[in-house]
């Protein structure tokens, strides 16, 4: 792959560039502006997505700088000018960013990750910033809905052959495990993350030697702790099953190992593992697990489930890698609110031809409300950055866009939802590693109300505004619908 | 995004590693077979997928090696012993690779790339092989059903945002390039493989100003040769097309200058072009060039020319980056042959419990037939690695699934498609530069007929195996259903 030597500095879209030269040469250079990444709608028209991607992100911004040889490029190619050129030479990234940690539940609308800073430097982060969040969203959310319909069994990542190339197979399997999976196929994967691999077989493992029991046999001597052995090279029940029970008999046996699985990866999975576990048990392997693999995603594996299919293990491969079903992931980045010269922040709005793209104003922050007994989430709230939410007082919520429907909540905990990433362009978010972040993900997935989280007609989440909030936004509305031109 | 110092050589899926292990110590290490890589369905349902990736494969083999640090975290992880460790330290690749070029139309169940060699070192460029022809191969057929949908009107990638991580936002734009875009959004793209920039401005651009007008005028001063301006920020003709023929009448006839055009990114596109192209044409800008963007696809852009749309360049985003009608090109890697003692290949098949994923055995070359007269493809038909189709006789193809159905065709011209890439691991082909791929490709498009290239039900090309080859297949197939368990 030639992802090896990338000048990752260039990874903007050039409008970023041609961007921040035009504030430079306007005289904006040092102007501070509040950009927010948010999403639009759930992909799968899921209810809640699992946010993913803070730490990719993070990489690029705290190496984030410019060699000459990129200089150089921009030179060529951007007509910009010394001064520049040189301001990119001696970049010091000097934004504030606040971010959901990786991991949590999170709701269209509201804002994913907050920069605050010079509108020059916060559009330089911009690409990387949406490209490392959407992706790693979209994948931790689609393996969380897979890892859900498992329901308990494990579900491992295999992706990597479909995956869109050398960076989306390892950000994927990490964000796959993050959602719920328990280890990836993936070498890279351990070695970057720490993430557990998971290894069986191929068909051309079993085709390369003469038959199939001496394919196994070969496998078993050499893996005796992880005998996995794939079974349908051939065919799954009359030659592949009975090929690994004779192999566990004459090879396992005599060394005192148990075997670990098979793997069935074509045909009728219902009707094969059914039929294998039940020669399984009767050849006394009850504990030698049944993997089923072959385009699997959560529809597939939920009907599985039900159709009483004898599957332990669940390998996922294509349709999670790419979120096969609902490929893209559509977090925009929009400015929101502009320094003036008193130092203080005015909204800015981008009110588009369709209502869906217009954005919400304002330097703001996202409370999450939990009920005190059930400990559930009942209520995002989108407020001013400086407003407080009293856990102690009754709250009156209103939901934005039907102003009537309103509804009291009291006996909740607040929590502010963003911790602080970078301030003043310094790092001061320590991290968590992988493993924490997933088990946080199912510790908070578990205050989400299973009805917003089901997959067809999910129930909305309230994502509401403060009136402080949304009364700003409603005269911005008030305002530009006077205005003939702008 | 933390793919800049990624070790690649560690991409393998983990499976690779063990059974390279596995073969070393079963006395294989030096075992000789032949491996395709194909696939079963192309995307989409289409009649033909463009085939990239090439390029970025070459690039993983040419590459391969084992650091110190990948042998340490190998023997940590593997248990392998120092035999196999020292191999990877010292490894060479030695296999011969063969390749339809990037940018060829290429057609289900013929096999794309070939290698030769020790299974062992075949076993260890699998994952890497996959990896790329599986993505740019779904984005070079994505973007050629989109720029042929487009019908001369150009098409632009903007799609870095929401690619799956890095190396997809680059290699698909790479691939999409191939496939008939114009050119990319994304910077890194024109530094790596030298394809054109393209470059507007973006919403913030027009909120940081106090005016739209301001904002298009800053605009206008500083890219007066690239003037492209984004309407849809407020609204797009009572604002956005006004304050765009009054920057141009401001700012860009003083200078001499005329506009590139105008980027619509919301609302209903066929609606807003034909009437911004009538303020444009009556405002003396009928050479200023209306931009479509907003969730693109070649369905939208078929229906949007049929409606009389206004629309010159097309601005293709998400649908494109990540193929998201359907993100999933299910390329495998597969044992066709296995040398036996005598030096010569002996056909290796997977039966599989799915017919559709039975393999087709033997060291294989693909031929296409070229019609004398019209220069269209007639047929593909795949042979043994040293059968010679003789363009001066005539050939009866037959359908292999249904040996019934037979054609004698006469006066064509028969190419071997195959390129040899690497002869005994050394590079022997000279990569085309990704500019002459993609005028190739254009090429080769223009030879198969309107009638494959549809979007619905298009017609089955014919992809057809030489007797000899149908011969073995069916001999393997007999024997098989003879045996009870292998």
């Amino acid at each position: 792959m030639s992802v090896k030597n990338l000048k990752l500095s260039l990874l903007n879209d050039f409008n970023c560039f041609t961007l921040a030269y035009g504030y430079f040469k306007a005289g904006l250079k040092d102007k501070q502006g509040c950009f927010d990444l948010f999403f639009r709608r759930v992909p799968d028209n899921g209810g809640s997505a699992i946010c993913a991607g803070l730490k990719t992100a993070v990489d690029f911004i705290k190496n984030l700088s410019f060699s000459d040889d990129d200089i150089e490029f921009l030179k060529q190619n951007g007509n910009f000018d010394d001064d520049f050129l040189n301001y990119l030479k001696n970049f010091k990234f000097e934004c504030d960013v606040y971010a959901i940690p990786e991991g949590t539940p999170v709701f269209a609308k509201e804002p994913i990750v907050k920069v605050v800073g010079p509108i020059i430097q916060a559009t330089l982060i911009e690409t990387a910033l949406l490209i490392s969040i959407n992706h790693q969203t979209l994948i931790a959310t689609k393996a969380n809905r897979i890892a859900r319909a498992a329901q308990g069994r494990e579900v491992v990542e295999l992706g990597v052959r479909r995956a869109h190339g050398a960076d989306a197979a390892l950000n994927g399997a990490r964000a796959a495990f993050i959602g719920g999976c328990v280890a990836s196929g993936c070498t890279l994967v351990k070695s970057e993350y720490d993430i557990p691999i998971f290894y069986s077989m191929t068909h051309a493992w079993v085709e390369v030697f003469d038959s199939e029991y001496e394919a196994f046999c070969a496998f078993a001597k050499q893996y005796p702790d992880n005998c996995y052995l794939l079974v349908d090279t051939y065919n799954t029940l009359k030659s592949g099953v009975k090929n690994a029970i004779k192999c566990f008999d004459d090879i396992l046996k005599p060394l005192g190992k148990r075997p670990k699985g098979i793997r069935i990866d074509s045909g009728d999975i219902t009707y094969l593992s059914k039929k294998a576990r039940k020669m399984l048990d009767e050849a006394g392997y009850p504990d030698c697990r049944i993997m089923a693999s072959n385009s699997l995603d959560e529809y597939i594996i939920r009907d599985l489930i039900i159709e009483g299919a004898k599957v332990d293990v669940f390998g996922v491969g294509e349709r999670l890698i790419t979120s096969a079903s609902d490929p893209v992931f559509g977090g925009v980045y929009k400015l929101t609110a502009l320094k003036d010269e008193n130092g203080e922040f005015a909204p800015r709005v981008n009110f588009s031809d369709n209502v869906g793209k217009i954005t919400l104003p304002c330097n703001k922050k996202t409370y999450r409300l939990f009920d005190e007994q059930s400990g559930k989430a009942l209520a995002d709230v989108i407020s001013l950055f400086d407003e407080e939410i009293d856990s102690q007082k009754e709250i009156e919520l209103f939901d934005p866009d039907h102003t009537w429907k309103r509804k009291t909540v009291e006996n909740f905990i607040a929590r502010e939802l963003f911790v602080k990433v970078f301030e003043k362009g310094e790092l001061v978010y320590n991290l968590p590693s992988t493993a924490e972040i997933r088990e946080y993900c199912a510790e908070q997935v578990e205050t989400i109300w299973d009805e917003v989280q089901r997959f067809e007609n999910p129930h909305s989440y309230y994502v509401d505004l403060s009136e402080n909030l949304w009364n700003i936004r409603n005269n911005m509305f008030k305002e530009f619908t006077n205005l003939k031109q702008i």
